[in-house]
């Protein structure tokens, strides 16, 4: 009987280069992961472009991608699913930024672009500007962890084809500017510039900055936006597929991603969406939520900021921790539940940043075709059944693979 | 640290099939190639399709997908790529073709379609045809090796959906005709046929036909033209992909397509696109263009010819005079550069034309994801880490490695 319900589960930028210095292996193949041995061992495997060949994904388009969305449809910029992320409902057209709670000095000049990591006082200030309106639109701000605050404009005639107004390190304020000579980005940009004029008025004498200064702290007295995109009208997956589809993950990106999705996506304790995160506590969610879901996505961020940091045992360890919530997952499933595991990029550690490299993919489960792989690491999945893959394959396979597939024909 | 610099090498139709006289070996495995063999074991490799599986490429096809460019979109017929070739400067919308030298008789039948592979005075007779304009359409005539020729016509409202006026074998005189109903066929038509004529009223009498008929040699009388193509708009590849690329390239039709992306491709003495060919001197010319350039694109047409010929022992030891150069490569790089090296198309010898056989392809530097294979042939490659890919999917593969490639998303 093949599968019923599957866990999904994307290890964020797992994959890797070989590494000469570390004998030629790469974190996930240095890495002691009995668990994901062994289940490629018993499963089947190969490799995937998330996106393409050479292309080098984001970890929302290739999300999206992995989701059964075309990124080239449905992305403009991050913002949307920013701000989806930390709650906000938003509405398809609504443009969305990511913003930063910062400090400009009275040359105009962005003197810290964190507002000295500001952690307290920001619901306070945030009342002072959200809701307003400019030119008839709508500005919707919220404040997120720290400094981060996501900023949404709502409203008829706008455009996310609009230039930053953070100037990405300490600089002149950068008047936000249209990127095409349609009447929307430029009416956008007018109502961003009147909106930053506006925070700057709004912020300079609220109590929270006057506390700040006395203190010594840079006052929070400007709001920057960056990461300008269109809210993309994303039919739901449990819709388009047929899936009642469950979100574990911990990362405000990602999270905006599958509420844009139609997913539920809950809060797990401990679940931080960095390398603290409680994997076990995810892991236990995730076979919890079978009860009522039939397919459990889910996305660990931990081996990304090892890629980023170029740390490698730092990576190592994350897949290391990775693994024994697969373990854990394993031992936890009846035979009636497939288990997915691949990555959303790679990030290597001497690239520090994410690369085109394909990923690894692992099904484990009833139904599929097994083949001679023992290991989970990039080159023994090269030798896989399955080949190589693209991100937008995963669904359609996944569909086969629990027999909800239509017949194309007859 | 990935490379800075790329050295991007073509075996033109080296790739075969297994051949069961030859102990069930490809020429490729049955040539003495250590040096690929070794950069197989120490880099990555899989299989490509040019343009894609069952597809077969033709080398103009292949070498532009191979640059980036979609076959599909610049790619009208061989006339342009042979005119640049030979150091026409085409202008987008030119109508070239390939021509020949030919000998026609009393009667209009072609009795040799190569004037008796004239080699001398083509010059001269080139001259009476060069420039005239017919109809408002200037005829650009411009004599190439031997009996070849290439010709353009340039011009408002002419287009390249004509027949040729070459009947491919001794036979009677073809008429251009148009193979669509459009006015620019029709003139298209026009023009070259009144130019055929004209050929002929012009040559026969001159004297370097005199000469030939008192030599007892076929006359060149008449200019017969093949192939025609329309100067497709190709942005350069410097521009498209952000290199600073140069071409060591000896076969005139590679040459040209090179030339209209953009690259400079300088002569090396040596260099024949022949079997005869210096192939170590392009290899000094390829390690000595890294000094100012970022990507230096190879071809060498050697096993092409065996393979067109159906000569095993011809094509197995042009490849391994090929190894010999990446000998000299591989000695002569620093680590800062990257060697990719592939073919175009297979030219099996048991099929003697090209066949959309898979190629085999091998990347070797820092920051490749290493696999095990261990030989540089057909067989031992498709077990490799890159599995199967297209010739489309190279530049961003090589955009990635170099770490020139823009994220997609966040």
């Amino acid at each position: 009987m093949p599968p019923s319900r599957i866990i999904f589960l994307v290890c964020d930028g797992m994959a890797d280069r070989t590494l000469k210095a570390k004998g030629n292996r790469t974190p996930l193949e240095a890495a002691r992961t009995p668990n994901m041995d062994s289940l490629a061992a018993d499963g089947v495997c190969g490799i995937m472009d998330p996106i393409g060949p050479g292309i080098r994904p984001g970890s929302d388009t290739a999300h999206l991608a992995l989701l059964g969305y075309d990124p080239y449809k449905v992305y403009t910029g991050r913002g949307p699913f920013e701000a989806a992320g930390v709650g906000l409902e938003l509405k398809s057209g609504d443009i969305a930024f990511r913003g930063n709670w910062a400090t400009v000095d009275a040359k105009g000049r962005v003197t810290d672009r964190r507002a000295g990591r500001i952690k307290e006082g920001t619901e306070a200030l945030a009342k002072e500007l959200d809701g307003v309106v400019i030119d008839g639109i709508t500005v919707i701000l919220k404040t997120a962890t720290e400094h981060r605050t996501v900023l949404v404009l709502r409203g008829k005639g706008i455009s996310c084809q609009v230039t930053d107004t953070d100037p990405h390190k300490e600089n002149l304020l950068a008047g936000c500017k249209a990127l095409d000579n349609s009447a929307a980005a430029k009416k956008t940009c007018n109502v961003l510039n009147k909106f930053t004029e506006l925070s700057k008025k709004v912020l300079k004498d609220h109590p929270v900055n006057q506390q700040r200064v006395k203190d010594g702290l840079p006052p929070a007295n400007i709001v920057l936006a960056r990461g300008a995109g269109m809210t993309p009208e994303m039919p739901p997956l449990a819709k388009v597929w047929g899936w009642d589809p469950i979100a574990i993950v911990g990362v405000a990106l990602i999270r905006g991603i599958c509420t844009l999705a139609g997913m539920e996506v809950p809060f797990v304790k401990g679940a931080t969406g960095g390398v603290d995160t409680d994997m076990l506590a995810k892991a236990k969610a995730a076979v919890g939520a079978l009860k009522k879901h039939d397919l459990v996505f889910m996305n660990i961020k931990a081996p990304d900021i090892g890629g980023h940091d170029g740390n490698f045992d730092l990576k190592m360890s994350s897949i290391e921790r990775i693994d024994e919530a697969v373990g854990y997952i394993r031992a936890n499933i009846s035979s009636d539940v497939g288990l997915i595991i691949t990555a959303d990029h790679s990030t290597p550690v001497p690239v520090k940043n994410h690369s085109a490299d394909p990923v690894p993919l692992l099904m484990y489960g009833e139904g599929v075709r097994t083949d001679d792989v023992k290991a989970f690491n990039e080159k023994a999945v090269a030798q896989g059944g399955l080949g190589r893959l693209k991100g937008k394959d995963i669904m359609p396979i996944l569909q086969d693979w629990v027999d909800k597939a239509e017949k194309f024909g007859a």
